[in-house]
């Protein structure tokens, strides 16, 4: 297109306004678009290559793990919704609810799921019998529907992509591992895959999800600082199992409930990447999940034989690694600026010179650093550096984790914090629940979570000087 | 289970009672259960897998042939679906209508999606601006929903799972051409994976979708003689467009139309499947998605060394197949009924005298013939009987079409056929809607397509008498 150069151009920077630059780069890499329906997005070509690069990976982890996929129905009766009480307080208030079917009038309204413990349960009831039923680890792939105020794309949208997980077992031991190991998984496929790392911890009361006993999560930094919950695991106890009486004959011939867990992530994680890797000259995109993982670029690409090398090589890597080449007429300076803007991890350049010197240059995303590489090893210097594009784009956002984690002592130094910094304030915490309602009046941060490796910063709780029973990471969250 | 024995016998046999024997195998074998919502299914794991076995054939073609998925939101505005007046009086009636967010009454009510054209439509016509954006090959896997009044697992259901693809085009003949190869994509998958033979055909315009300028079908013969339509291409030319105002310069930098097409298939075909396939003792699979394509039973595995020995081939197998074994302490001849039931291709059954002599013993579902193999040639033999049920499975469908195609030269003959036998009856027909109507009143089938392989049966419409224009296979439909 002949305004590409000038798309290139446009990114607001992110000093500037992290706002303005996030939604400029949504737009410009082509992620999504908005439709006509308020606070409901257009997953374009480029951003559902990366969802799927994500499913394809977590779902063979799933897998793995002996969870088997399944496809609940999209809505859900107003009684089904109804059957758990902390449950329908949570959702009910931003749900959407379909009336009509044709021209007629529904007996019973039907909400559009915004999550499905509901369905799940439904079917559990019927499918429960005995504990050689059990464990049963069920997932499902799909949207659901929140109806929120306030929307940004990938972050909070009224409709969006995610899996959730819903899974039945004997004990509550067991169901108490299974969302750890969920939440685990969660966090080794946030780090390894998407060179993002994570604090694995557990959500306070206020924080935890409508009807569960206890929801971990997993935070991860942003660029500017704010926390995102990147993807959380619940365990449920036999709340719902008992609400919805599923029943099963235990190994003693008696009834028992069982114990249940959900976990999910969502299309949210997108979003995460953008903004713990992005930079004002567009996406960076971890090599694990990009969808070109290499762009060929040929130089002085009139002249004889570049267009066919550049070809060949293309060729040779296609096999190992998703691989793009470009051979318009736009100029290889709009080029790399493009393909810098979808945030391709490995830039590979080709002209007359490298061909004579059997070579070709490869440029990382992350830094733009330059390496010559022999053509006769060139898979193994792609693989290579495909790894060291992932370990820098860690550390980097590891890096900036680090410098802006503070801790605080007492409320003093916690405003204080809050005031003049962004990140993660480290700080003990009572177990109170008013606490955190005035640590959020007064400082305007909300417990993100109490990480599972804890640290004792002092004995007393730092709103109410009382004593404190755990260290809580507080924040401005997406 | 221990009732387990009891679920294999009670299939009510296909000659008995078609639509039973029907439901009773959905159940039985675990495709898919009911919920809550009235005709609204929950898809169980064996059946999710069968369908992601198809889904993940069909997206490398789509993929291979240049489409991109996409995911578009699930709601349509009243007033986006209202845009174009054919499309609009086709689905209107059959919606289901979101009029409620929370507790705020919404100012337009939304449709839950029965189809997309609209929505792709208000988003083409944001980017498409130049020849250059041409063509868009865009598909979303997703699923969608129509207020049907009469429901059946996987056949016709209030929400169902599908694929849609939506394309533009610069020329009418570039829509055409996709639409044509995309129902040969169609037809090539039933006929190669699923081993379904199907004709491929046009629909007449009382049949076509709402809004197509035409439709292509594929349309199957199931076991009972009924016809499915089992996959649709429909062309637009540019009736949306221009309804939607999407414009773009051509060539000669002139405002120029573009032209559309769209095609889906369904989880119909694993309706397809059942009744294509199926017989009293359960599901016959095809083996390219077949969850299970090779079971193995041990068979006296209480003997010391069978089950290790299973279990080892288990694992050689599973390194190629998708393989599954059955070491539970129910007998072999519940474990044989229970992997025929379930429709696995093939049955590995090795015992204590199979290990003596280094053999084991395959036995294909589809006729139960058995086949000793060598255990050194496994591999190679595994690979041989798949295909060999393949070819038995397709061959024994296209067998039950021909026995089950009849010609009526005149109104008299067709409506004896039509109340005597089942199948397909191809005849003669003048392109009048009103011979089509007065065939459904008077014999009650209707047009299933005009085949791109055309006979010549006679000169006259079969029920007018006029001059005859095309040969149309007409017949009772699911």
């Amino acid at each position: 297109m002949a305004n590409n150069k000038k798309m290139v151009e446009d990114i607001t920077s992110m000093e500037v306004d992290f706002a303005k630059w996030y939604t400029d780069i949504v737009k410009k890499a082509e992620l999504c678009d908005y439709s006509s329906v308020k606070g409901c997005m257009i997953v374009r070509p480029y951003g559902y290559a990366i969802w799927e690069n994500i499913q394809h990976l977590l779902d063979a982890e799933f897998k793995r793990t002996g969870h088997q996929n399944v496809a609940m129905p999209l809505f859900i009766p107003e009684s089904l919704l109804q059957k758990e009480k902390d449950h329908v307080e949570g959702f009910a208030p931003e749900v959407a609810w379909v009336t009509y079917g044709g021209s007629e009038e529904l007996e019973e309204r039907l909400c559009v799921r915004p999550t499905s413990e509901t369905l799940f349960c439904d079917h559990y009831k019927n499918i429960i019998k005995s504990y050689r039923d059990l464990p049963k680890l069920y997932n499902q792939w799909c949207s659901v529907v929140r109806w929120e105020k306030t929307t940004r794309p990938f972050l909070r949208t009224r409709e969006f992509l995610w899996q959730e997980g819903h899974t039945m077992h004997e004990t509550a031991q067991e169901a108490i591992d299974e969302t750890e190991m969920i939440l685990n998984i969660y966090a080794d496929f946030c780090e390894k895959q998407l060179a993002m790392p994570v604090v694995r911890g557990k959500k306070t009361d206020s924080e935890k999800f409508s009807g569960a006993e206890a929801t971990y999560t997993i935070e991860a930094m942003m660029h500017d600082g704010k926390s995102l919950q990147a993807g959380t695991s619940h365990y449920f106890g036999d709340h719902f199992a008992k609400a919805f009486e599923i029943e099963f004959q235990n190994r003693e011939n008696k009834p028992q409930t069982p114990h249940q867990t959900s976990w999910g992530v969502s299309t949210r994680l997108i979003g995460g990447i953008i903004m713990t890797h992005g930079d004002d000259n567009g996406l960076v995109l971890p090599p694990a999940i990009a969808p070109i993982q290499v762009v060929v670029i040929p130089v002085a690409q009139h002249k004889e034989g570049v267009i066919e090398k550049a070809q060949e090589v293309k060729e040779r890597l296609a096999k190992q690694f998703r691989t793009d080449i470009d051979i318009s007429d736009n100029s290889p300076g709009w080029k790399f600026a493009q393909y810098e803007m979808k945030g391709v991890p490995l830039r590979l350049e080709i002209g007359p010179k490298d061909i004579e010197q059997n070579q070709c240059v490869l440029v990382r995303r992350d830094n733009r650093e330059k390496t010559f590489v022999s053509l006769d090893e060139l898979e193994t210097k792609v693989t290579e550096l495909l790894q060291v594009v992932h370990d820098g784009m860690y550390e980097k956002a590891l890096q900036n984790r680090e410098n802006r984690t503070w801790s605080a002592l007492n409320l003093e130094e916690l405003i204080q914090i809050a005031n003049e910094k962004s990140g993660f304030i480290k700080a003990m915490w009572c177990g109170d629940a008013e606490c955190e309602a005035k640590l959020k009046e007064v400082a305007g941060v909300s417990s993100r979570c109490m990480p599972f490796a804890q640290e004792h910063l002092s004995d007393t709780c730092v709103c109410c000087g009382k004593p404190a029973k755990s260290m809580v990471i507080w924040g401005k969250a997406y």
